[in-house]
């Protein structure tokens, strides 16, 4: 199967493609790899899923989050780059939670975005290095920002 | 007009080109691409704006304090680079603000920087990927700290 | 003398090669590149340095827990690229800190990793360009997690 028909597969919903929140772009292939901007936890009604981890959001709540994130990323590829199948594979995500200054589970709420991927680019491919951490706050409040880098086919 | 015709036109001044606060470099060329280092609010007398945006400084001060980054990379890019003329456009900014952790309008404060360079190297060239988040605290106890990947001619 | 020798000669022992804390890569290779995940302060006996800079930790043991990172990021360079010969310099590191909110000498504590890194590969090629920041909070409450982008051979 291809990544398009492993999305299709999953019966998720891809939100809008997202719209800069300043003056940025959301994407930009240089040579070979696409650079993503920090993407949020925009829903299909363009709303934001907003709240702090470990307060608002419980750590599967933030999870969920981080899946959205991720689905976020993925209606910007296809905008921006046609079709998920130009993607050959992750190279970097980027994180952020916001959460209480005692939270410790970062990992487990960003697999929410790299389970998705791994889905549809597969166990290898769809997995790149990561790091996961907490900020004291992010845009809009929400509570999951993930940024990544591709390699295009 | 050139990048540094722009720049010169907006009758901003330059900070002295910063010295790195720890063991690293200020700027690396690798390939066609230039790695800069986390900047800080470098002003002309050599000391730092300082404060929390939301506590200390508003929610404009924190914009221009963005925009004071955004000037100290200028400086180390034309110390390392020679001028911005040799930058053929951005790629990447990490934007970090440090804030009061309800803050959520990290983007309006980043955008100090890019309008920045939104205005040196023009609205497609001078604007690249970007995140803009909320740290809990940013050395020297400044505002903003930014970090950035530029494209070389 | 080689990075290999130069370490083998400052009498430090490596801890484990980590494991994953999630669906994620410790190393990648990119061309010429190795991306390297966010590391934490793994310890020789596999638990972690935890605790919170200005906190529970002094700025020296913050230091010292940044070291403890950088020799876990060279277990894994050791394990994924068979040496730490094979790594040409440093490009960039993110150097992370979980701190209290008014701490400032994020600089002095990430020196711990890269005083290491100029130890093994050189006062050039072991230094590459640096952000050092101040979060909130980091997965299992250790006090530092840095990434890094190496050049190779």
């Amino acid at each position: 199967m291809t990544p398009e028909e492993r999305f299709a597969s999953l019966g998720l919903t891809l939100p809008p493609s997202p719209d800069p929140l300043g003056v940025y772009k959301l994407l930009l292939v240089e040579g070979d790899y696409a650079y993503v901007s920090g993407h949020g936890t925009l829903k299909e009604d363009s709303t934001w899923i907003v709240g702090k981890v470990g307060d608002d959001l419980s750590l599967d709540e933030g999870k969920a989050a981080a899946q959205q994130v991720g689905l976020a990323i993925l209606a910007t590829l296809k905008k921006y780059l046609g079709s998920l199948d130009n993607v050959d594979h992750v190279v970097k995500l980027l994180g952020m939670v916001n959460c209480v200054p005692n939270f410790t589970r970062h990992p487990y709420v960003i697999n929410g975005c790299s389970e998705l991927f791994a889905k549809v680019w597969g166990e290898d491919k769809g997995v790149g290095v990561r790091s996961a951490v907490g900020m004291s706050s992010l845009p809009e409040g929400i509570p999951v920002e993930i940024e990544a880098i591709f390699k295009l086919k």
